[in-house]
């Protein structure tokens, strides 16, 4: 018989949900990341869901500060682009915002989706699920992280051709996303960009439809 | 002070993680799941990361049997096409799985992509980042399913265009995820693609890298 989880179990999953944060760099400090605990971490992203049991994921453990200053180069360059997206006293806000922590960070991992060269079950029809295996991963590792009170940014304000060379990537990989893990001080109590007024929470009935779209 | 998680809660979720199946459709059993069970799981879902806090997803709780069979037609038709992609012993093994739920499952979620009309903080660089929003809300759902004990099944065989024609949605909405979601009487002890020797599991050495790719 398979294990049942009761109230206790689903309510500490429901609390680490709720209080998961994405972390920016002025709030990682200096308590060291171990080797276990990027273990622990990477055992959490490899037992995803992956499309036809496909596993199509690459980690790379970043701590070595030259490809660190490469992988910030580009955000910067790219965080110039992201700003004249906006205007107004939206581009001072946005300009004002920490968006990163890749140098402050004890730890930074990539994230890649390596194709298969063969077919892969359940990915005939919609060839993105290669990719959205990738994030299920990173998504389970974001929890777990949380769970052992790690903080974890997603950076994704990168050139991701950049950041392969910088990895020295190969061609076929597909850069998912860029994790900045270390401990923190504190998680914040409400998502940042809420907390600044940058987007409001949408409600239910913003966003569930029964049966159909109406 | 935010809250600190110990040992116990980090092994729960880790409990939670390693126990999360892909639940087909000869699983699940005749047990209801009510509105309340399905507000859990999506407020999980809705508590997860998103790019520039966007919340760019839209669920569509199905129990309407009509519109599960249309969606259940698509699948028969693409399954199918898929079916072709592979040869030999290995289309006979993929013609004997039993690779969707859709009307067993007592209810089916289609999740979807809505994109803003206006540039999203972080997603200036990455455009992806918005469905991966929401593919970190599908995983968010299905750890909390497990909690539950209730079976969840994400079918990726399937025509997009169709479902979404199904389901009246507008133009601007892209399909990610579509999931049957019901009580099992048990969940398997490995996941099912493994057991049956489709894909084996991958060891870390395969998939982790330290600093950048050898």
């Amino acid at each position: 018989m398979s294990r049942l989880f009761n109230e206790s179990d689903s309510q500490v999953l429901a609390d680490i949900i709720r209080l998961r944060r994405d972390v920016r760099g002025n709030r990682f400090n200096d308590n060291p990341v171990s080797d276990a605990d990027i273990d622990t971490l990477l055992n959490a992203a490899m037992q995803a869901p992956s499309v036809g049991y496909s596993q199509p994921w690459q980690f790379v453990v970043i701590r070595d500060s030259s490809v660190k200053q490469a992988v910030q180069q580009t955000f910067i360059e790219a965080n110039a682009t992201g700003s004249m997206q906006f205007t107004g006293d939206k581009r001072a806000q946005y300009d004002a915002l920490k968006l990163e922590g890749i140098l402050e960070a004890p730890v930074n991992l990539a994230v890649f989706y390596q194709p298969s060269e063969t077919a892969v079950l359940g990915q005939t029809s919609m060839p993105e699920m290669g990719k959205f295996s990738v994030v299920c991963a990173i998504q389970n590792l974001w929890l777990m992280a949380r769970s052992l009170n790690i903080g974890v940014g997603w950076v994704s304000i990168l050139d991701p051709l950049k950041v392969k060379k910088a990895l020295n990537a190969p061609e076929s990989a597909e850069l998912i996303g860029y994790l900045c893990i270390g401990y923190v001080d504190e998680f914040l109590a409400e998502p940042e960009l809420k907390q600044k007024g940058w987007q409001q929470t949408k409600s239910a009935t913003e966003v569930i439809f029964k049966d159909r779209f109406s």
